[in-house]
């Protein structure tokens, strides 16, 4: 495939969706084809599957079912957009992707790094980032920032706790694939922000011209 | 636990749904508590799940994401319904589980039994059956039977050809797991398979007084 896969990583409120369209603006500039998607969704399919898991009636929802339900979405995200897009050269950036399961499903709820990898894996056929952003800031900040929102859907109500079990994923995470995985310090000003994450773009992007 | 798990499996038009209300009205008679299940579906998410499974519309759905929906599904039925019900001794009687994904999914879609085991196992928590009834018919036979029905769900639409392979992969299954699986002659009266059905039935409540 001879496109590049981007993904943006890191808690909720951490910029994700803000950097990701000024990288898909920049990247125009160039004249450089790209795609922007999301997960949970990025399909019709998915878009139903990530309704079922944010509808906050299914509060029993079992922490496997969630899992196997990410899983399947991400799936059909790559079966039906990655894919195809890799394949016609293009970029491909994406906000969220498999190191949040890792994070929240793995961490957060106790499954287990591993476990959560297997069955990603079994969905993935192959198709993994060749760079992920991780946007790093700690959640007790980015829990601030949303603090005037009530509402929410069935992930943003669980309590602190589960953020911060999150958070922690995160940084093991951190250790554990430490090549594949670029640090953005996310508390400083989006044009900080933005910048840091060009410099890994243009670096990934260079190396693909050499 | 301390119930008895008893799953149904084998290809459509086999007779399961007519023979498990005929079990569940046996034991009942015997009185033994029993509730009566099946797949896909069985809690009110999963029926949410086999909606986008079954819906006619999804006809770009990829073969993993099918698999993993289905193992969702099964997920939250094992944590919902199926272990709460064995936790308070009742048997348990579902219509396809397991041995339906290692068919359809592992053999019909060609993914492979192992890999479709493998996310099985992730979601099932180790709660296998205790009895596996496989209904065994040829599946030339079961077509025909439903024959009159020209609409069908995105399954049943499929072609013979993947429906005859689904019936090799079971074949494989009795196989591989020979001592789990019972067969059932599906080709005999409702009477008859009834009647091989409960001997097996009574096989199991038998060895678990013992």
């Amino acid at each position: 495939m001879r496109g590049l896969f981007i993904t943006l990583e890191g808690p909720d409120g951490s910029g994700k969706s803000t950097i990701i369209k000024l990288i898909g603006d920049y990247l125009k500039d160039k004249g450089i084809d790209s795609i922007m998607t999301r997960e949970p969704g990025g399909t019709l399919i998915g878009e139903d599957i990530r309704s079922i898991i944010l509808d906050e009636k299914n509060t029993n929802m079992g922490a496997e079912t969630e899992a196997l339900l990410y899983a399947a979405s991400r799936g059909q995200h790559v079966h039906e957009k990655i894919i195809p897009a890799l394949e016609e050269g293009k970029v491909v950036l994406c906000e969220r992707f498999l190191l949040s399961s890792l994070a929240y499903q793995g961490v957060g709820r106790g499954l287990g790094i591993e476990r959560v990898k297997a069955i990603n894996d079994f969905a993935l056929r192959g198709v993994y980032p060749h760079l992920i952003l991780f946007f790093h800031v700690d959640p007790e900040l980015t829990l601030k920032r949303k603090t005037g929102n009530l509402a929410g859907d069935r992930l943003e109500k669980e309590g602190n706790e589960f953020h911060r079990k999150v958070y922690g994923g995160y940084l093991d995470l951190l250790e554990m694939y430490p090549k594949n995985i670029k640090i953005i310090d996310a508390t400083k000003s989006i044009e900080e922000v933005f910048n840091q994450s060009i410099k890994e773009v243009e670096n990934l992007l260079s190396k693909k011209e050499a």
